[in-house]
């Protein structure tokens, strides 16, 4: 039998840990030198810096700029097997993970951080029609979805179906919505400028859908406005405060205003990963696990939830699905498992706040650190220089760095390729 | 009506060009200061560097570092429509060609440069458990596969299974399959090493399977056997003289051996695209279209043929299916139009052979230049320099001269990322 499958009476415990985002990876990493052995088990193989996904969505980034194998980030940590394996369901009271393929771990200590999905608030048939941004796969579906409007509408001769080939709403007016919006508007104004001859792409309508009042709601008042204006600048459509009533294959019903889109993106909102109802224990209503101040799960000390899975109150607020956030929980319970086995008691977990970024396009960006404020272009210096020092990998960070600086200078976008076939589009 | 729909009368001459590769856009770019419209239709949004395309499939490089959009290469020629459509027919008499979508183009000249797809002998059962390498969507199918098989590998407990799962098995000693089992054998020695905590990946076994005496046979036979050294001095097992004569998903039957290999990759053969069925003239035994030495088709004056599609022979020697020879034939059709409209007769096609060149490893490839034979590490500087010269696109160039010297000090490979789903992959 493989050294990862048992907790065996003489080994160091076990530490199973259930994905490889921020806050799987960060966990595993701060137990290197804990005495311990972890098996890291993820579907995909790789680790995805998901504040960048809008870019390979909207063709700026190829999927591997942003991406890197899970195994070759770890390949010097030696106490530590990575998997690629779906998990098919765990068992806390005989401290077992089982996997899709048959597989089953046993653990002394489990960590959940298999993080959130994209979620349509009980309208699944929108699903079909309006593709949400979670995995690569998703965001090169998007990238085939956004780029082949374009091309389809060079070839329309009716009118109004090319109308609705060159419209794209997004719906949600979060950092998502904002950034794929911002992103496309300069596509539609500046990438495709003078390469189309049936069609004028800066003749293209961005729609940004925000059922709420504001869009940025988890920023200052002031910024969203700021937000606002610059999204407008770009030449988005902003249109606030009134809900989507429906999404089908000819477009969005906003309201009582129909607008027909043939490219339609949700970016409105995530719901817990479904292995949360594993553990059987109660669920917030998003599905997320409300932690103990360790963030271990009530009643189950030798199991935690970190990341975008675990809700968790500080000072009153939600702690946010954030990656600053997501990474501080990593590291916080694998400290916490370092303790218990020392037998020390766990501190509680106290979220740092380092400030909420979003970007917006081109030079336009906002920042809300304390008590600064900043939009356009610093704020969007201040962006980008912390996404590209955060992104894992040197060559990532240079090949990134490398993209932007010519795509900021040509207007042009590294990754405007159409993979896949047609039979993946829903709207044929 | 769009302007490129019909050949009117008083309006430049239409030349419909089918499709985007080397010699459909080397003549689409000669005829910049002819007196013609020209439409050019490809079913993909790209021009593709096929001479890398190996680099994708072994996660070298990602897909968006060989591409570039058609339109944005041609962007700045106005005589150009550029469609992404398939194409659904063509009729000779009436001088259209009809697209998938409905439309028809009416052409007062037709370039067919439609390429090559893989060809499996009358064994079209072979296809779903031995991939070919023609487009990206087919590399990135292949790396899916190869990276998955190691991962499968670290979680599998049977032995034998192991086993095949480590054994890649590459049908076909030609450039791409010499490409393809070279880099193959430096991923499993060099790449993955000390990644894997259950699997020892050098412990791989890639086969080169070659029915006919010895690989690249376009090469002098004192070339084939440097190639075949430099092979075997990278750990590939090179069987020559034994037919395949099955392939199944528990593997390869090579002669009367069975061997056992979850991979099997396709690079042993190629056939005409069947539009040139369409033409209704008699092709050859591979399904090209014989031309007139101007490359029209024989009683179809204004009609060509050019790239893989063409068979040309020079000398008494098919001139090959090689990227230059496809640009020198899509210039010459372009100027036997120019000659045409001009009422002067066009000169027959003449190719220039400037080369033969294969890689094969770090510093180990194969280069044929008149008198001159070059291996080794000097053969693979030039066939570095050759690629990254004739790479179209300043950014391409860049990212793949700085993704290569990343490569060669890290023994890393940029884009080692599994997208898509199990699905689509026949050997669950």
């Amino acid at each position: 039998m493989d050294s990862h499958r048992t907790a065996a009476g003489d080994r160091p415990p076990h530490v199973v840990v259930i994905g490889g985002g921020f806050a799987g990876l960060w966990a595993t990493r701060a137990l290197a030198r804990a005495p311990v052995r972890v098996t890291l088990v993820d579907r995909g193989n790789h680790h995805l810096f998901q504040p960048l996904l809008y870019q390979v969505a909207t063709a700026g980034l190829s999927a591997p700029d942003i991406a890197a194998p899970l195994r070759h980030i770890l390949q010097r940590q030696r106490n530590v097997t990575v998997l690629m394996e779906a998990v098919a369901g765990i068992d806390t009271t005989s401290r077992e993970v089982r996997l899709e393929r048959g597989d089953v771990l046993r653990y002394d200590y489990l960590l959940l951080a298999s993080g959130a999905t994209h979620a349509y608030f009980g309208h699944d048939a929108w699903a079909a029609h309006a593709p949400g941004l979670k995995t690569l796969d998703d965001a090169l579906h998007i990238r085939r979805r956004i780029l082949s409007a374009f091309e389809r509408a060079e070839i329309e001769s009716d009118p109004a179906e090319k109308r609705a080939l060159l419209t794209f709403a997004i719906v949600g007016g979060g950092p998502t919505g904002v950034e794929l919006a911002g992103t496309l508007a300069e596509i539609a104004r500046h990438t495709l400028k003078r390469e189309f001859r049936n069609i004028e792409p800066r003749d293209a309508r961005v729609l940004l859908l925000e059922a709420g009042p504001r869009v940025l709601s988890t920023f200052p008042e002031s910024l969203s406005a700021k937000a606002r204006q610059q999204l407008q600048a770009l030449g988005v459509d902003v249109r606030t405060g009134v809900p989507v009533n429906a999404i089908d294959a000819g477009g969005v019903l906003l309201g009582e205003e129909r607008i027909a889109a043939r490219t339609v993106l949700w970016a409105a909102g995530v719901a817990a990963s479904p292995l949360a109802r594993a553990l059987e224990v109660p669920l917030d209503r998003a599905g997320r696990v409300p932690v103990q101040p360790d963030l271990s799960v009530p009643g189950l000390p030798d199991v935690f939830v970190a990341g975008d899975l675990a809700a968790v109150q500080q000072d009153g607020k939600p702690v946010p699905g954030v990656a600053p956030a997501a990474k501080q929980m990593g590291r916080h319970v694998a400290a916490a498992i370092a303790a218990h086995l020392a037998g020390k008691p766990a501190p509680p977990f106290h979220y740092r706040d380092y400030g909420n970024l979003a970007t917006i396009g081109r030079m336009a960006a906002v920042v809300h650190l304390g008590k600064l404020k900043l939009s356009g272009a610093l704020a969007w210096w201040f962006w980008l220089t912390a996404h590209i020092f955060f992104l894992i990998g040197f060559r990532n960070r240079l090949v990134v760095m490398l993209n932007w600086t010519w795509a900021y200078w040509s207007y042009q976008r590294a990754a405007r390729i159409i993979l896949g076939r047609d039979e993946d589009n829903p709207n044929p």
